[in-house]
């Protein structure tokens, strides 16, 4: 499991007091080659935060050695001085572990705004430098936590001895302010930083991509793929996608189960769509509604909700000719009333919507939480 | 005040059954003329409700006699059965009140997929014509209430001697699951019905379009504007939109303020756009965010999450150098911290947000709510 499931790895998470708490709060995942590729894909927000703005540059050549993560603050809006503080952690990993700074990725989460505590971490830094271990990667998961309530790991090993191993924190952007997603995968397959970068962005695209827990969007969101190359073996690019695609995936449906006040995992499912990108359009206009969201907390099976999201997007359709599902219920034909909604059951955890746009091959699933009460209670009281 | 406050209008509002507890719910409006002028918008929602398909029909020519709305089912995904539901009203108006069918605009509102009773409809066609009259509008107002907790109505009366009234019901998406925003503007001015037709976009432009208190976006919104010409004036066309504009400005503003759930009235001021689409674009990013939301209700100056939203649109600005206040005060400089936030009160139901792009001289304001409690509950609680 986790960053250290693949050969070449070493890890650590220790706690560096920018948590109040005293939880570990400082990880560091370090390659030991003999591979250095890599590859990352960071948030679309335009307004990045300053470790987002540094390892941009640092994945530019396709080559990372460390990774060096904190939860505690996000490192976002917080000036040129916030800029200098990635540039030190960066530094510091480098000069601890013999390493070009320009091969180091760094990854905050936390209230955008207030200074992270620059002294505080780098020490952090030296202590998880001298705790990196083979082992290493459970503590590594833990240290990026923030309100999620357990670590996320995943790995997939493939019969022809290679393995993708993963950690992720966050919930879309539902948990509360923290508002990040950051995912560090590694693997010991010999895969050049193309490939990677390949590999990775499809995986994403349907997985992470599709989770929109409550529509916002972060400004430190990243997902970064790095390669040892330790196991010797080059993999079939197919096999090794799939197996990158299994990890998000996996990491994903965990995050989207413990996205914090949620009491629902929604999948919404769309069919018969012109292309696959009308149809995330569409799923993810109705993962987006409030009013849906909230109905599926009261277990009310209000497909009009539905409909009126569907209605709001460019997708082609004919609004006179729409099925929908719940629960494998169709509870609309061609726009109409069908089965009743009665005996639909929406008291499990896991709600499936499908709709049916009957206008095209093209499908997608699109994943999302319902809007509860305590969403609202923990994205009122966070910060204050 | 209201839709009678116009000289040529008579109106009346009764209970038909169609709501379970017995209150009025069924709105008549006549124009007795002399003119028949008219002009309407409606929801851009590709899955439109009955009474939208046939007032898109109803209003084509530019006139209209009268206007019936229900209250107690939105008409909305009902079938072939829905849509006979809807031309039956307008012939029954008709009938009674010997008009042309074509010239009865038919406006519905509750939940969806639910048939309406047609008969108890009918039947509540035939009470109102009998009790309209010229005081009626107050009777009217009443009768198109859902869940608002008053009933909305404004005029404003020229010193030339013409008036423009209306009455409206909703509060865009918010009030629960009900989800239509209806307004019914009159007035005794002589104009022609391209130039209401021009008078209205313009005032819906900057009034209920900039009302976006949950994101979602209903399936059956109208807001219809009739003349009857009885004042015998032709107005000037600027003061006549003026008119117009502050009639709409009045009634979006108290559905902002009777939005169920809502804790906060947030206007988002977006100063130093390139264009005032750009500016109406970065508004309501900020107020479709559920975090910066939910945080308003926490009385939590979280000015990262308006960062965050902001960062989302494509309008153009330097995301190094932007401007936030809240309440007047500027907690951000150039996207780095500026003034403290602690001493901001968010405690007052009004909640002034300014955003400076620096890349323009267009402005825009959106109006929201903020993410309750209540708000979660009344729309998981709604139909059950």
């Amino acid at each position: 499991m986790s960053v250290t499931a693949a050969k070449g790895f070493r890890a650590a998470g220790v706690p560096a007091g920018l948590k109040s708490t005293g939880a570990p709060d400082v990880a560091l995942v370090l390659n030991d080659g003999p591979s250095d590729a890599a590859a990352a894909v960071f948030t679309s927000n335009r307004c990045k935060a300053n470790p987002v703005l540094w390892s941009e540059r640092a994945i530019a050549d396709g080559r990372l050695r460390a990774v060096v993560l904190n939860s505690g603050g996000a490192n976002c809006y917080t000036g040129a001085e916030g800029f200098q503080t990635t540039h030190a952690t960066a530094e510091e990993v480098a000069r601890l572990n013999s390493v070009d700074p320009l091969d180091v990725l760094v990854c905050s989460t936390g209230l955008i705004g207030p200074p992270l505590p620059r002294e505080k971490l780098l020490a952090g830094v030296a202590d998880a430098t001298a705790k990196l271990s083979a082992e290493g990667g459970e503590h590594a998961a833990e240290a990026i936590r923030t309100t999620d309530t357990v670590a996320k790991q995943a790995s997939v090993t493939s019969p022809h001895g290679w393995t993708v191993g993963g950690m992720a924190k966050g919930a879309g952007m539902l948990a509360p302010a923290l508002a990040t997603m950051l995912v560090v995968l590694t693997t010991d397959a010999d895969v050049d930083s193309p490939a990677l970068d390949s590999a990775l962005r499809s995986a994403t695209r349907i997985t992470f991509d599709r989770l929109d827990s409550d529509g916002c969007q972060s400004t430190n969101d990243t997902v970064v793929l790095v390669s040892s190359g330790a196991s010797g073996m080059t993999p079939d690019p197919f096999e090794f996608t799939a197996a990158v695609t299994a990890v998000c995936q996996d990491l994903a449906l965990q995050l989207l189960a413990d996205a914090e006040g949620a009491d629902h995992e929604i999948a919404i499912e769309v069919l018969g769509a012109v292309s696959e990108t009308e149809a995330v359009e569409v799923g993810r206009s109705v993962a987006r509604s409030n009013l849906f969201k909230a109905a599926i907390f009261g277990q009310d099976a209000n497909w009009g909700r539905i409909l009126a999201s569907v209605g709001t997007t460019a997708a082609t359709f004919d609004p006179a000719d729409l099925d929908v599902a719940m629960n494998g219920v169709w509870v609309c034909r061609k726009s109409a009333p069908a089965e009743s909604p009665e005996g639909i059951d929406l008291s499990g955890r896991q709600v499936g919507v499908t709709i049916d746009l009957k206008s095209g091959p093209a499908t997608a699933t699109v994943w999302t939480n319902d809007l509860t009460h305590a969403y609202v209670h923990e994205n009122s009281a966070y910060s204050s």
